[in-house]
């Protein structure tokens, strides 16, 4: 819905705000890294590292009502996602210490927009979590609320750094809404700071990668990055991330994940096939590595997605429900795991 | 991904098989209810049943690959809807007595599309349900076999006849693909034919729309049109539908649902205000039409979404997340009186 009364609104350029999620400093505000300082990774990495996935703004407002005004790149959604997913936002307000959903910024447009996404609600402080578009580069957010009411920026709400490297699935496809990505949920559901590397198609494990993911001063990492990678890259690739990572982060965890079951193989034999081979290279791959290292954790495929075989899309990413599931079996293992590390 | 070898396909109308999930016959083949029967009816009502919601077509094949061309209204997806559910189609295929998600239509223009559902899969037969665009309206279906494979339509997999009546979230919005509409995943997980009355913004209860599912040869009926009611209309309307179904159905279950709670009103003050005003008087109606109605039952709104607030796309319209809790409290309610009315 369009505000009411916009004259009566003030907007704050988002760049004045917390931007949470990260991985590394950027100069673009919207970007999750800076790219130009790896010269070195696909090009299909660095136009996915563009997108805003799993950034939020963090700030507190006394407004009774938020209005955004932001802008993204003119491509429209995928097949698979909602408009709302791609180039919208979701916002989250804290109530009784736990975030909770407060409102949708929905796109009218592919570009341009403008949208109410909270009215009326009752005086008082709210501390809040904007998520950014899941999809698109994002090129400005201007948030509006009622002119006398104060909009300051509040600090990252999470704690410590946790990486999560992998494909779609991390970025996001097919939750929803932007707040519904995993590691979103992650984050808010344990308080800490997991952070969104998923890029979509292109989680392939290149020793480029590697090194860029090695640079970042991260508590722990997880790596989701098995439905990208082809049998043979699964082989070859493995030990070199894994070894990257550990030669900078001697005593950091790393938790290595399965790809899920592909639903799209229930029926078509060589899909089935293509991933009980990533997986099973996967497996032997990290159960050669732990021999060596202690700090070394395997998350298998069983379960992750149910057992009814709804949990997805379109049989590769999973719909807000499979990720429900996914996050039944990953937040209690990855809790367990940083705190065995005083993490 | 398009068929490899489509010279070496059969296509056949799916005009020829069995369509599952129409509330009344229609020479229209794709559309739910031929609305020409019912001038009285809202335009709007009578458009939304162009809409292929809940509908799936019903055969058996022994081909290795399914390929489908269809071609839809050519209007794109709403915000809250991927291009899957609004436009595209999903497969189920019998397994072990159950319905087993199998491949997805995927579109990728607006209109006319073609795609290969599924490829790779063993011989034998295949048993199939093919659910069709829920919130457009569909032109044409050809399923393309390969050639010298059978194709042959399958009676209604389903028992008896159960309408559920109600509104964009009974219609499948958010769902992430076509079969995830509740209708659908009750039909699949339960065996009763429940079918899709669902009219996005419209299910308000008006007179004409009453007499037209009176009308309609149904062992049960569900009454889940709360959402797009206006607190004053549930008072007025509410008893007039009860009354005008039970005058021709003395002896069937009509089983009503308050609406879900609305997640966007968590914050709006307002939002959650119409809410309980709705609930309340649609609790109110029934409560007094249940003192006269042995067969009439409510599902109250208490934990139809869980309680983490997560299960909603836009704050009103249920996730795939959300429909599977409404289910978890739905499914066993329904069961029970059905069993009970020996149906």
């Amino acid at each position: 819905m369009l505000a009411q009364k916009e004259s009566s609104l003030t907007f704050t350029d988002a760049r004045q705000l917390t931007l949470v999620g990260k991985a590394l400093p950027a100069d673009a505000f919207f970007h999750r890294i800076d790219t130009a300082v790896f010269p070195g990774i696909p090009p299909a990495v660095k136009h996915l590292l563009t997108h805003s996935a799993g950034l939020a703004l963090s700030f507190e407002t006394n407004s009774t009502q938020l209005v955004v005004k932001w802008c993204t790149n003119p491509r429209g959604p995928g097949d698979n996602l909602t408009a709302i997913v791609q180039e919208g936002m979701d916002l989250y307000i804290k109530r009784n210490g736990q975030w909770q959903y407060a409102g949708v910024a929905r796109p009218t447009t592919h570009d341009c927009n403008e949208f109410a996404v909270v009215q009326n609600m009752a005086a008082g402080n709210k501390e809040c979590l904007l998520y950014l578009p899941l999809y698109d580069e994002t090129y400005s957010v201007q948030i509006g609320v009622e002119r006398g009411a104060k909009l300051i920026s509040k600090p990252n709400p999470f704690k410590r750094n946790i990486l999560v490297y992998g494909s779609s699935i991390v970025q996001g496809a097919s939750a929803s809404r932007p707040g519904l990505a995993y590691p979103a949920r992650l984050s808010r559901e344990t308080g800490y700071n997991f952070i969104n590397l998923g890029v979509s198609g292109s989680a392939k494990m290149e020793a480029e990668v590697a090194e860029m993911i090695a640079t970042m001063p991260m508590d722990a990492f997880i790596l989701d990055c098995v439905p990208n990678s082809s049998p043979e890259q699964v082989t070859e690739r493995t030990a070199h991330l894994v070894r990257t990572i550990r030669a900078q982060h001697p005593l950091a965890p790393i938790i290595a994940i399965q790809s899920i079951i592909r639903e799209g193989g229930n029926f078509d034999e060589l899909r089935a096939d293509q991933t009980t081979a990533q997986n099973g290279n996967f497996l032997r791959e990290i159960r050669q590595l732990q021999s060596g290292d202690e700090g070394l954790y395997l998350i298998t495929a069983e379960d992750l997605l149910g057992d009814d075989h709804e949990g997805t899309t379109d049989g590769t990413h999973p719909n807000d429900l499979g990720f429900d599931r996914m996050l039944q079996k990953i937040r209690p293992a990855v809790l367990e795991i940083l705190r065995k590390h005083g993490i």
